[in-house]
């Protein structure tokens, strides 16, 4: 049964201002246990080491979504867009509030180290024998398969999967301003209030009126500034990279019967991939960084090594190369191992593009993946066929590969390198 | 010896825009171990709870403060005041950066539970065998020394002191300004240039030309907002409770022999008071969260249920009381008591004024803790003798007492007590 | 008769990020010859001689009073609250939108001169000849009255009356957002959302619910700080001086029959007092600037050089002073006099609280000047009577006598003062 | 003789805070008669009729170039660049603060119709009889002459002509700040701290450090966005047209002996094209509105129409055009004539690249227009050659030929055009 607050509660938001609750369910999803566990997830990873201020975390950007969805479902519900099926209202919400609850801490790296997916945690949460299923529940017994469904992407009423994840969802909209509020950066300021006045709920779509084309071009600039700037800015990476050895050579020493001074629960079941729903939510950033303070004290120097890096800000340097092809990787790799580096973990090399996050394709095979103009007279047009800057920037590829490597360790055995490879990683 | 960096360095900073580091003493400080803690202790404790913006860390407060003392010194250089000693520069930003660096865990609570200061940890680690120790002693081998005294204010240039600590100082601005950026509160805007451009070195002391007046009437007048609007939050007030109460009861089962699941270094250091420099450096609120996740599964069912409490924000409520004596006080803990509930830890009693904050007080015997502007016929005048807002905002006293209680305990119990104390409880 | 726009219109507004039009009228409205003649007035009369940024106009803060009108009773509706007439919705958005539609060109200073009042001319041109009573007559033939009723403040329905004008109405609280906007101070940021969320139509009234006290608080404050920064600015309040003795003086000659160079309609019938509602629209500060621009070479050398002060922004210098009695006025003039000054053009007294603003006054023998708080239990309390802060800055009087003279030529007969009165002018 | 003011002296301005005064010379020549008159010309034309904020003048431009100059020179002062001539400081903070004195009222539209430029005007004003001369004089008989040479472009030392006057230059940061500010629209902002911290003076030209590359393509995008959504806004090109065809129609009346009832000086030397220095510094936006008022009496029917037409924005509607050519033009305007139209005043055809305002063009023969950056080996190269993101929207034109109309009118007589002309005018 659906019910009212009796009176609306407010979060202050330094992004939205006021986060808006008016439901007893979104208010009691909130209050759940796995839902504050997201306090203790960071919103961009290791990001808070290059731009100290990006320390929110996963709690205050689900809020965000949450907002930005509630606001516009309640525009199309006082247009009363035919198109809009006002009963789906609450399972939107839900699942917009609830879309991150499974990620784990620093998710991508981690997500890489295990072969883990956050989304499919998401799902297990939300159906398993948690406070959140249960609080879902009181709006019908497969309420919660609803919201894990939206989440999925399955869900029968496809206008509501569009409203959370599409090109121009509430999602992407909360995280590009609240990453740029938080780094400080002035890439991501974009008219929000001019996009959802512009959204319209079209034939089990999400579309945008023609008249904010422009709008919408300025959102996918200020995204493709936030990705090279801030998303993919090297620094970043290369803590990414830390972390993620950290997590390789872990699992290593467990695989080989190391025995750890510090493993508390759930860490055992990670490293076996063998975990509950209940110990997967025991996974937070405060036991990463607990288990690396501890984990600096190892028999094994290297993982003591790779804690303190990531701790301390210790961080690999790179260079940058314009092309790379696998014989060159191999050649520097076998030069590493001679000259006495270790092959793997005292080079990794990057290439931007790998990345998870999705810059905006208009050509994507699949309509979904578009962003979808209505105009005046209601015909559907793909925004990069009348948009020159769409198309301009849709075709560009910024990326170049990086070398990332201790710099202290590496000098100290440059004349034990061949020339033509000592030359990489000297260029500046 | 003090040296340049061959090219200035910059952080970006959501407040101040860019923090310049143009020392190389200052970008080795930063990157020292102590330093880099910092980004693991939050500015605010438990104020995240009230304000889920809130999740900035001492790391990029201390960076502010750096930056507003460079800001200040730099201008005093430029317009070459003579009484700014111009040597005491690199004292003055290194005591700046440095002063929060003693910081534990959600500061204010674990103070309170263990009776530590973190000034005194502060010149521990700035004295001691670490890293920033060795960094400050390139400047010279009494260098360390200089930073602490003027950390414990008992520096021979009292300007230096007056600069890093005074009712006006960059500590305050910083985090008036940083505090309502991450809240996302407006009560925090002050005019900073401003008051950079007013302040002048006089006769030992910062004071501020008369014309800056109005500027300082509104950073006095966000302060007290601040204070009563963030600050003394009754929901963070709750949280720090909850949080003390869990270090109280887990320091009695520690001292009465209570074997913990999960006790790594070094808590049991913190429980016996016995903590060295290193150790100290070892807690950080990943390791405090980490203990209370692990401690929801002792077997000492109340300190268990304090941790879940605090870790998914199931804080106490509270009522508000003009007036309370220490008779009804005892009254309430017995009936308390006769009802089944646990006299202290089910009842905690608050009262504002009692909090580490310090609010501006004209009427203070030292005039170390005044304002002072200068006029312009060069007379010193402080400014509560001038300015009437001054005056009638430092009159004020907003405190009253709360009572923190577990709601659901107290109101199962509520026919048990005394009507006379039940009505206290049922207020709103 | 009431028709909505089939489309919403919006302006681009950097205070509140869109103005939004719904109904015809409302649009129909604005784009009246004399709505858009409040494009040529400025709001802030002559403070963009202090604040070089505040040259936005009346008719921009016509539409951003209007939009908070439109938000809060917006809300009343969502809410549902029984005591809000939603038929009075209407009468209301007229009210807000064109409740300053009367003010001429500076308004304070040529009111002062020729004893007009905009309020008068506004319900003139409401209910005149006019293409804004055209607009409001398809309301129905009596709705013009409607609206100059409310703006009259004579309006049956009590509760439209307070909306639209009470000390927290919308026109205040866009005038404070907008003037520190452009003007660029800090002072004027409140949060207004909280208050909006905080009104409640209750018992004939406007009142705040008891919670929202610290936002109002902080608004007062706000507006405490704006006054005396920026509306009684010394600077500004010199080129008010000017403007009103260049009204004086032409009104003088005009009087006197002195053939002007430069006398367009309708300037013989303001200085006459004899304008029609049609004359009257053709004021604007264009055609006052224009005037002043060609009266520089008129024939009387004292309203030339007036003129050129204006235009040039050489105004007159200021001393403040304590307290002064009529009679040291007196011997000041006469003084003057005997040393060949002008004993008005060359002097003018100001005291600020003379001025036609209003600080908020709890103890005002009338309730409508009052702030009400609703409390839990229903009851109204006036908000002095809980909130220190506004108790401590309702008493305040910071306004102290300031001298205004022409620097120049009051320094050149300096010697032929007096020596008490000459030391008046010199004291810094 | 160049001095320093006693004590800087400020001005409160939202876009960059403060603006700082600290020579005498800059002070008089703010306090010049002709700079003043910016104060009464606009920054933006007419698009305060599109966006209501846009109501800002040149006199606070004026002060924000000058204050970026400052910036800058003083950031390679302290840096100490051997390729910045240090004796250049003051022409080129004199010519940043005069480079627009020579604006009238309207520019583009007032310049088109009479074929004046703006910059000669700025010339013969800072070499004339004026107080700007005087100011000036007094650092060196020549100095006016160097000042005026600068803003020419022929300057003997390129570095400051191209500090002055480039496509990174103070002028074109100062507007996309402020217009963006004052307009409300979010595409503005640029990380102007950055950009100026990356500037260096190199071998006679300003160019930028290569780190600061992405910093600059978001200028470049930001200014992109603010042409096509603010400056070629349809609604101002409207209202630019109407204007130049008011003035186009009082100089045709004028030119055939026309009798105007109201034609102040210097409208009649305007229309002859004879304006002294004197003359041309009484034209201001003031006088320009307050003709348009007047001459709406006129007896000619069609220059009152269109005064009411702008004074009322009762503008020409639009329709677009993929494409136009000009046998199609002829044949519009017959058909027009045809119908009872006015062939030249009922239709205007604009293709926005016509404008005056240069979008950023890398592939300019001259180097004048390109954006060089400074890489690591002090090679110098052209931004667009190693950004894609510069080279991408380079190649972009947007423009579309769009036809202006009075709209009743036309509808009144579409019966009375062939139906392929009629289709045209009904698109929407």
């Amino acid at each position: 049964m659906e019910k009212q607050l009796k009176e609306e509660k407010v979060f202050k938001d330094p992004v939205h201002n006021y986060i808006h609750v008016q439901d007893e369910i979104i208010w009691s999803l909130i209050n759940t246990h796995e839902f504050q566990r997201l306090r203790r997830i960071r919103q961009l990873g290791t990001s808070y080491l290059t731009f100290h201020g990006a320390e929110h975390s996963r709690f205050s950007h689900s809020l965000g979504v949450y907002e930005i969805t509630r606001r516009i479902i309640s525009q199309f519900e006082r247009a009363e867009y035919p198109d809009w099926p006002e009963e789906e209202r609450m399972v939107a919400l839900c699942a917009a509030l609830l879309h991150d609850l499974g990620h784990g801490p620093f998710s991508h790296s981690i997500e890489q180290a295990f072969q883990m997916n956050h989304e499919d945690w998401t799902c297990k949460i939300v159906l398993g024998d948690t406070e959140v299923a249960a609080v879902l529940r009181r709006l019908g017994e497969d309420f919660p398969e609803k919201v894990a469904s939206v989440i999925r992407k399955t869900y029968e009423k496809a206008i509501v999967v569009n409203l959370v994840s599409s090109p121009l969802d509430a999602d992407r909209m909360d995280y590009l301003l609240r990453d740029a509020y938080f780094t400080g950066v002035e890439y991501g300021t974009i008219d929000m209030d001019r996009i959802l006045r512009m959204l319209r709920p079209y034939q089990g779509r999400i579309v945008v009126k023609e008249s904010g084309m422009h709008a919408v071009e300025d959102y996918l600039m200020s995204r493709y500034q936030m990705y090279w700037q801030v998303y993919f800015h090297p620094v970043t990476r290369s803590s990414e990279i830390i972390l993620r050895q950290i997590f390789r050579r872990a699992k290593e020493l467990f695989d080989t019967g190391h025995s750890f001074r510090f493993l508390p629960n759930p860490l055992p079941g990670l490293f076996q991939r063998e975990l509950t729903v209940q110990e997967y939510l025991l996974l937070d950033e405060a036991l990463v960084q607990t288990a690396f303070m501890q984990w600096r004290l190892e028999s094994d120097e290297l993982l003591g090594q790779l804690c303190s890096r990531f701790l301390d800000r210790k961080l690999y340097k790179y260079v940058e190369v314009e092309s790379l092809d696998m014989e060159t990787i191999d050649d520097i790799r076998h030069a590493f191992e001679a000259a006495g580096l270790h092959p793997d973990y005292d080079l990794e090399i990057d290439f931007p593009t790998d990345l998870p996050y999705d810059v905006f394709r208009p050509d994507s095979e699949s309509t979904e993946k578009q962003i979808l103009l209505l105009d005046k007279h209601e015909r559907l047009v793909e925004i990069s066929e009348i948009s020159d800057i769409v198309r301009s920037i849709s075709g560009l590829h910024r990326g170049k590969y990086h070398l990332y490597f201790p710099y202290e360790k590496v000098m100290a055995v440059l004349d034990r390198l061949p020339e033509s490879i000592a030359s990489i990683f000297i260029q500046k």
